[in-house]
């Protein structure tokens, strides 16, 4: 059977340059990788992780859960996940824990295969029967979008941002304001759109303002578009202004107050969080944030521990946002 | 250290039943697998599939590539297989080739690593040495999207539904149709646009006209918007209809006809590809696909031929579309 010393020898280099090559670990020249790379399959050589792995204790693989594929926050933060690990090495296994089934059961599952080295959480806050569990196998863990106790975690401050986009509306001069945010069931779960909902709330009272009114509903674009269609058509107590807990919700909803023949943004204006691909076709005022730098950020925390030996230090990282001001937002119709 | 016969013993069940419970493999009554589970976490017992792969050669693992996250077509295809494989026990590592990058690179680097049992690869054309590789390690690929010579796909059949398109146009009466294709330097990778495109020109050349006009785009929303506003500006030679291959094009289409001014359908009427989760709110005329039921279909095909140590029989599984007319399509304006 050919072994890594073979291949090494076709390659012209040491064995332990081919096997970091082989590995992805440790820094090998991307033009020495590819004679180690064409040498073992010319050799039919294929490195056995398996049994390295029972060696080092390493797999060189990180669990990532995650709520949705099919939104565009999730994809994003994905994409960059995905890169961010394939650049120092380590492969993903995916799991979509959807929302409303119970993550336990994925952890428990993933879990007892132990193929892994850290996990990202993203927007999925575990169990604390399954964060003792992790605890115990003494693998690391890294959160993106709210904050999970006791662990490392990469997010935006959405009560601040939530806050900021209300008081936009607010010295707009709209006192008539609405927010879109998501279920209430799936805010039980996560935590990012329930801080989104007291940001909004406290701006609001603190304005002197009798109490928010809230609707919930997907966080899709048709589910902002439904949700936006039945508000405005209540003549008596019609909105001025929509914050809408993301960019989805607020293209539904400007979608929606077209088709109603009511303009944006003299008769109703819309601010969402995001920078969504389409804001800018939409004219949308939004709160842009970098999810594909959260992504990228998580796994340089994640794998700098796993490298180091070591669980990262708990905490929130805050992330910058940017509030883009464009023209779906305007004063307040008197 | 902690067996699985001390797992067993706890969960009140055989050996083999909690191997099965733990493993993933086999068939286990939720109440069982749950008693088993809980047993094992009690008991701090976690299963070693490395050790296991190692006697087994399996590991219940399959290496999904794709080219895009963030698209609807892709983020439904992914939800399906990931559903799907974890339904039959099996952890997904998800590699994110992106357009442009050679699949070489992401093979060699996956296939020198080893640990999956079989491949999915969504509209990525592997190469003839990617193929070869793969074959000396017996390992299956399914393809989804297009057709690999000489594999198992799930697909759609593109030519006759570029062709059902643009003959629904033609029926009404249009005869400056111009299709909405992807960017050629991604069709060269990938047969989907390519023969969405050859379909539309068959089409438009069987019915006695010249030569049908393509725009390329990126094949997203602002893509199709950018390149549709370009083209409706130019008043000499206005297309009357647009057949899109995708439905983030034809929604951006819709979108900047309204901005310009043009009514849809009685000025543009646009038929698209895919029955996205926005269709309807745009009226949209579309071809509907199921992208879940490929994704799962795929992993059916896939898992069973692992299962049964077998390569899966190659060829094309057409699943059906539909038509449905809304109300982006009408008669030709006079």
């Amino acid at each position: 059977m050919t072994g890594i010393s073979d291949v090494a020898q076709l390659a012209g280099v040491s064995k332990s340059t081919a096997s970091r090559a082989l590995s992805g670990s440790g820094y090998v020249s991307a033009d020495t990788r590819q004679r180690v790379m064409d040498a073992a399959e010319r050799l039919g050589y294929v490195a056995s992780p398996n049994a390295a792995s029972l060696v080092t204790g390493r797999t060189k693989n990180i669990g990532v859960m995650i709520p949705f594929i099919s939104r565009w926050f999730f994809g994003q933060v994905l994409e960059g996940v995905e890169t961010a690990l394939r650049a120092r090495g380590y492969d993903m296994t995916l799991y979509n824990v959807h929302p409303g089934e119970s993550s336990s059961d994925v952890f428990t599952y993933f879990l007892a295969r132990r193929r892994f080295d850290g996990i990202i959480a993203i927007a999925v806050e575990p169990a604390e029967s399954d964060m003792a569990l992790l605890r115990k196998l003494d693998k690391p863990i890294v959160g993106i979008g709210g904050s999970i106790p006791g662990v490392a975690s990469i997010a935006i401050d959405d009560v601040a941002i939530a806050r900021l986009a209300t008081e936009h509306l607010l010295e707009l001069g709209h006192t008539n304001i609405v927010h879109l945010g998501g279920l209430s069931s799936e805010a039980s779960d996560f935590s990012v759109p329930r801080n989104r909902r007291a940001g909004f709330l406290a701006a609001v009272t603190d304005a002197g303002l009798p109490e928010g009114r809230v609707l919930e509903s997907e966080m899709s674009i048709p589910g902002g578009y439904e949700v936006t269609a039945n508000a405005l058509s209540d003549t008596r107590n019609r909105p001025t202004a929509i914050f809408a807990a993301s960019d989805e919700l607020a293209i539904g909803a400007i979608i929606a107050a077209r088709r109603l023949g009511i303009a944006v943004p003299s008769r109703l204006s819309v601010v969402g969080i995001d920078g969504h691909e389409c804001a800018e076709m939409f004219s949308l005022t939004t709160i842009e944030q970098t999810p594909r730098e959260q992504g990228e950020a998580a796994v340089t925390t994640l794998v700098d521990a796993v490298e180091a030996d070591e669980l990262p230090v708990p905490g929130v990282s805050f992330h910058p946002i940017t509030l883009r001001v464009r023209n779906s937002t305007a004063i307040a119709p008197s």
